[in-house]
Parts: structure tokens; sequence; C-alpha cells
């Protein structure tokens, strides 16, 4: 019942397509459909593009034909960016031509009302008559940055990444391409998945769960329509693959807005929470959360306990930490003796030996950034080890402008050695199969932030984000745990 | 008892030195007495500055002096950044010098333990013989921008702002100079009050509610000592100036953590919400959220209810915002019948016209920022208005590029465009006194976000934040009511 492997999915030729018809782009650069078939083109797409036009012979640069039947092949998939009024016969041409797979962009469907769900019911006979799946209608499409396929009308920016998509809102696939680049994330396959009138939420989580660049699955979600079988499937994913889900809904107008946006059913929070529980979804309650939680589950190794150890070199930060931790019901063990002996040395007279360890100032950078983490790394309470990062390319700016030294060398030599750190960091959270996590209050232009972000230590803005999601990689091995134990009954 | 002039505080002189001996700085440029002078000379200090050093001569290209006696004139401050040892030495030597303030920065007080509470209690004893008043011991000092004065150890960065603080942990000052500076925020006056052993967090507040370039108060609170005076304080200023406070110590594990800090005491969340909540005073739960909701209330006409009404150009954003809202206790009012006829002719037959107002895609990217707004505005039944902004500079881009146009251009033209909607937008905030408070998820580099950022628009990087801003914004309007209903009895 379940895929394990995409190729198998109704989805893949969909997010994976060798060959496209696309139906709306034309001489307008201005209309939707020209502005998907430039998205698809400008990320360097390189598979065929066939414009369909009844009039233009050249769109974009790319032949166009008259009809699909004109078509010199039966491309892999349909993306139709028309009015509502002609999409069903152009589905249904689609269908004839023996295309079986559609994106359908164009809305005016179930969510205007009575006579759209009509319309809607329409699309999908036709689909059924043809054996063709299709995502949407009113959806932004799909983005799968590993394919050099962005159907959607914003540019992509940034690399491929791991997270998985499936949204109920195209907003939040189209409009994170620049947020997520800003801590170096990206999606591995995003779909849009509009009214849902063919594929939903659960076929794509399926798809998602199968899908060998996607490490974490995040879910925008404003209602569920095949509950038990979104559970089954999720629940099948979540022992191998995390799953994140903000769900808008619950909420009395939350629900309102939502119903008004894709016309999916809504329910109040605690089904919800019922329902994520028992499929072992992690629940989110941002944006910001989402994200910041797939960060975690994605680049760190599975954390084993809820004991943190904080590395601070400042009490204020340390302490904002650590009353996070115990808000989220984390722990922060005392050291072992045998740690507070390798740490002895490293440390001035000033520091404190607690949890958090707190350093005060730095006799010798590296130490704040690997001699120490490695003692606490070895330590058996430390389940996740989290450090509090200032700026160290300030730091010798200054030193080197008081030396005379030009602030381009301090940037560059800076550079060099914020590079050594996060690689040794790095090699030690591999080395212990530790989860490390940073903090910090600059920008992530800062060469250390942007070197560590780069390895794969996520770092995160605030401490009480970090803290978050420290707490959802231990949520996860529960929930991993609860799923294992009841299958195992 | 209270004071309604910041000349005639203590503080006064502290914050606003004409002249100030330093003692700690030397040739050695990493000692941090030198990064401390440096800090002070990099930001443009116009006072004057006097090394105190027994055998260097020249410091920092300023003449120093072998001892505190031999200065030409009793300076306004001493900044003394010594081994801890030879701190209560320096403090009498100021006194007999007749200097009358100081900025303690050297730790080893009442920090450590039993020895160094002994030391500290010494130290208190020569401030009261000399009628000194001090800031410390174990602090990072003062910045106050708009006297270009920086004592701290970190480069100040970003413009002289409106942000109040007093901290009880230092790096709670100077590690966020970078953050705040991301939003074009910035301190009017920022005191890391350390051990609180002459001058007292309450004292800051006093001078903060005091100081004119003051528009919010900003406290980061490890433990209150004198609790009374603290509410006394604070009921005095809510009134006129909104103050924001972030507890650390409240959880057991944080209590432990800042114990550990500044010795200062800790006590149970329940009894800070208590005291919090007397004194008019709004807590948040983060440092993002701290300086979050100071935005909103440093920038914004004061909000007369709770209804907020959220215009979006997709329902993503738009439920993600409602559902914020409801969860804040918040209202989502329906648009008057007269709202309606407004909008209508602004919007295609796609949007909805229900709160939520979803305009889906822009006709016209004006009516999107300042048409509509205003229709929205003019609604009575608004208090609020929260907008989603997208990137306006890559839709033209895309445009210019499309009809060969160049991208400089794009970005030239983008900028005057951006530029004229968010002064549009700021004048129908000025004209119809309400909050309008923006959310995005693009980044502050983003042309319409830095105009409007600009222009005094906070724009949140994800709708929750921006509602946390709004509920807070509400919650002061609440709590003043409460202190002058009170007052009145």
């Amino acid at each position: 019942m379940m895929i394990t492997d995409i190729n198998t999915s109704r989805l893949f030729k969909i997010a994976n397509p060798k060959s496209i018809a696309v139906f709306g782009a034309s001489a307008d650069a201005m209309k939707m459909g020209s502005v998907q078939l430039d998205s698809i083109r400008s990320l360097g797409f390189e598979g065929t593009l066939y414009p369909v036009h009844p009039k233009e012979k050249e769109i974009l640069g790319y032949k166009a034909y008259p009809s699909v039947a004109d078509l010199p092949e039966v491309p892999d998939l349909a993306l139709i960016v028309l009015p509502t009024a002609i999409v069903v016969d152009t589905l249904e041409a689609c269908g004839r031509k023996g295309i079986r797979h559609a994106v359908v962009v164009s809305g005016g469907f179930k969510e205007v009302g009575p006579e759209g769900a009509d319309l809607e019911e329409k699309l999908i006979a036709v689909a059924r008559k043809y054996d063709i799946r299709f995502l949407g209608p009113n959806c932004l499409g799909v983005t799968n940055p590993h394919h050099k396929l962005n159907s959607t009308f914003m540019l992509h920016e940034g690399d491929p990444g791991f997270i998985g998509l499936a949204s109920q809102s195209g907003s939040i696939v189209t409009q994170v391409f620049n947020y997520l680049a800003q801590m170096k994330l990206g999606f591995s396959t995003a779909f849009s998945v509009g009214n849902e009138a063919s594929i939903d939420i659960v076929d794509c989580l399926e798809y998602l769960g199968a899908c060998p660049h996607t490490k974490v699955i995040a879910l925008y979600v404003e209602g569920i329509n095949r509950g038990r079988e979104f559970v089954e499937v999720a629940r099948r994913i979540v022992p191998h693959k995390p799953i994140v889900a903000l769900y808008i809904g619950g909420s009395e107008i939350g629900g309102r807005a939502g119903m008004s946006h894709t016309g999916a059913l809504s329910g109040p929070d605690p089904l919800y929470n019922g329902i994520f529980r028992q499929a072992g979804i992690i629940r989110a309650h941002s944006l910001t959360e989402m994200f910041d939680i797939c960060w975690a589950l994605g680049t760190l190794p599975p954390i084993k306990g809820r004991g943190v150890v904080i590395e601070t070199n400042s009490g204020g930060p340390g302490g904002m930490a650590a009353d996070a931790c115990d808000r989220a019901d984390l722990t922060l063990p005392s050291l072992a003796e045998e740690t507070l002996a390798k740490l002895k040395p490293l440390l001035p007279a000033t520091a404190s030996l607690n949890n958090p360890v707190d350093m005060t100032f730095a006799r010798n950078y590296d130490d704040y950034v690997i001699t120490i983490p490695k003692a606490l790394l070895e330590d058996d309470s430390c389940h996740a080890l989290m450090i509090y990062f200032v700026s160290f390319a300030a730091m010798l700016k200054r030193m080197y402008s008081r030396k005379g030294e030009s602030t381009e060398k301090a940037v560059q030599d800076a550079e060099a050695i914020v590079k050594r750190q996060a690689e040794g960091l790095i090699e030690l959270v591999q080395r212990y199969g530790k989860p490390v996590i940073g903090f910090s209050l600059r920008g992530y232009d800062e060469p250390l932030l942007a070197s560590l972000i780069q390895k794969g230590i996520p770092v995160y803005q605030d401490p009480v984000r970090a803290v978050r999601a420290i707490q959802a990689m231990a949520e996860y091995q529960e929930l991993r745990r609860k799923i294992a134990d009841s299958e195992s009954l």
C-alpha cells in the first residue's frame, strides 16, 4: 500500500517530468502562464518545454504549438494556467493526446462557491475518464530544484535542499524560497496542492516519505479530508523520517480564513492535535518554528535523551537558554567529575563550571569552539550541546585595527579561522553522534555563523528558537518509539 | 520622589558625562580597558578622555596621567576596568579627587562568593564615604548613542534609537547592537547594571522614564531586590511610556543560572507575573519578542481596541495571521458596507472581501499599499491594520528583464516606487492615528521592507510575531487604563 520508490508514484512525473506542455504562456510577459514558463526556464530545466497557444509561433524562445494534438510526443506533464472557462476542455484535449499528469494552476473552482464546485466535478470526471492525476486546481504547482524544476510564478532562490513540503497554501511554497536561502536551507521538493481535486496532501506526504532527497517533511495544513489515510501514511514514514506540521484553522477565525481559501474542511485544535499525535507528527505553531525544527532534524544526528549542556561566554545568553530548556522539559545535567577535570585547564578562574558552562572570556577561541565542546560531548549526560556564538570577525577586526593591520586582512583571516573551527566542530558532531545547536544574536552574514551553517550546524537567532528545535528532536524520538512499540504489540 | 528631568538624576552624569577618567586602558590593545576606551573613541565621544596609568604617557593617542590626583579637572565619570584587588583603592582615590560617578566594570565581587561579597561591601562603603554613585561592579557599562557614548567592549552599530534598556546581563546590551541595527532600531540609552551595588535596575528604570529620547523601556531581569520601589516607579512611568520586561529565572534552571551570574535573587514565575502585572509592565518571553514589542510600541500610534483587519494577497499568510489573532484574543471585525463599497472597484473578481481581505493578485500595487489600506483604516471597526508584504523588487526585476531592461534599472525604479509607497502608507498611519503592522517572509534587505522600516512601519518576519506585537500594544493600553482607574479611586 505504501510506496517505497518514488518512481512508482503517480506524483513522480509531476515532480520529475522530462517534458511539459505549457498552457497559458504567451507574448504577454505579465500573464501568469508566461511568468511560470519563465520560472521553469530560469532554473535551467533540462527537459523539453512545449508552449501551446492557438496563435503564437514562438514563446520565450520555445517553438509554440497551436494545440496539444500537434505536439511531436506525449509530454509527461501538462501545466495549465488558463482562464477557468477553458480548463476542463483543455484537460480533455490533454487526455485525448495521452497525457496522464497535470498541474492545474487556474482558480475559479470549489474555492469560489457552488458553481465552481460543479466545474471542479467536471474536471475530476475528465481526469477519471483519461486516468489523469493532477495537482490543483487553484495551486501554484511544484518545485523540485534537484530536477531543476520550478513551475511556480516566483523565481527559485538558493540551492536544492532536504525539506520536502506539501502545502495547502501556494505562498508557503513560493514566499519561502528567499527565507530558506537566508539559512542555506532549501526544498527537496515542494508541492502546492490547491483544492486537492485529484492529488491531495496525503499523496504528497507518501511521495515525500519515499523521496531520497527529503530528510524531513514539512506540512502546511488548513484541513485534512482523508484523516485515516493521513495517519496511516504518516505512521509508516515517521520511523525513518520526521514530519513537522503547521496547522492553521484550529482557531475559529483561522478556520474561517482557511475555509474561504481552498474550501477544505478544518476542525478544532484538539482534534488536529489528536490526529498529529496519533500520526507521530510534530506540531509547529508558526512558520518560523516549522522551518527551525526542520533545520535541526534535517542536519543533526538523532538526540538520545533530554539532557542539554549549554556553553556560553556570558551569563545572560546562558541564563536565557537554561530558562528556555526548563520550560521545554529539557534537563541541564551536572557535568561528570571527569569532564570538569578536562575543562579546568581550559577555562579562566572567573569561569563557571555549572551547566551552563560560562567561560566568561575566551582565552583561546579554538578552545571555545572545539576543545571545550569536545569535553562536553564526551560527557555521557550530554545528549545535545547548545553553544552561544558571538562575532569572532568583529573581535579580530578590532585586534587588527589596533595593530595597524587592515580590515580586509582581518575579515580574510577571520574567514579562514572560522572555517577551520566550523570544520572542527562538525567533525565532533559526527564523531560523537550528538547534536550541536548554535544560537547567536548576529545576522547570518556573520562569517562564523555562515561557516557553521554551511557545515551543517544550525544557528538560531534566539535561544528560545534553538531550544524549541532541540525539544522537537526529542519529541521526534519519542514519537518514533511510540509507533515502534505499538507496531510490535 | 519620581524624577521628571534626567538632569536631576544621579545617572545623568553616568549616561552623559562631559569627561571620563579611564582606568585599565594601556598599550596592550587586548586589555578590556583598552578595548573600552577604543569603543568610546570609535563612536566619536565629544567629551574629554583621561586615561590613568602608572607608567604610560599616552594611550590610544590620549595623554595619560600617572594618577587620578594628577588630572587637570574633576571628571564627571570614572570608568574602572582594573584587576579586582585594586578596584576599592581606585574608587577611594577617585573619591578623594572629588569624582562622584563611576562605572565599575571589574568583576570578582558578590558574583564569585562570600569573599567577593565582602569586597563589594568595602566598595559600597567607599562610595558612601565620598557620595559616589556607581554602575556595577561586574557590568559592561553604559551606551548612550545620542551622546556618542559607548563604554562597552563592543563597537556600537546602527543609529541612536528610542529603546531604553536596563539589563542585568551585559550581553543583552552589547550583543544586540547588531541585532537591532538589522531592523533600523537602536538604543536611546542602555545600562548594564551588573551586581547593582549602588545603582540598581530601579534607578535605571526611573532615569529611562524621564529620558526624552526613550519612547519605550526594555528590561532584562534576572531578579529584583527592591520590589516595592520597582512597582511604584513603573506605575508612574507606564501612563506615559510603555515598559516591556524579559524575566529569566522563573524556571528552576533559569533561576540557578541567573543566580550564578550576578548573585541577584530570583523568584518563581507567578511571583514575577504578579509584580509585572501590578507594575503595568508587559512581559516578553524571549529577546526576539521583547524587541518586537518595543518596535511596535516605539513607532506606532496607540491602538484603541482589539479589532484587527488583515490585508493579504494570498490565503496562506492571511490565514496564519487570522489564526494568530484569534489565539491572541484579537478580533477580526467584519468590514462595514461602506468599506466594502470602497474596496470593490479596487479588487479583482477573485478577491475575498472577508477579513482577511485577500486581494489575490495585485492589479495595481499602489492600491495594495495605499488605496486599500486607506479604505480599511477609515473603517471604524479597524483598530490596527496588518499587511502582508511580498517582494515588489523581484516582481519588477522579472517584468523589466522580459522587456529587455536591466536589473539595475529595475532595482532603481523599484526603490523609487517603494519609497513613495512607504511615504504614502506612513502618511495614512499619521492621518488616521491607527497602527499599521507589516509582515513578510523576505529579509530586511528587501527594498520595500527597508523603505517601510525606514519610515517607521515595523515589518515582522512571521505573522505570529506581528500579532504578538499588536497584542502587546492592546495590553499596554489596558495596563495604562488599569493604573489610571486605580489612581483615580
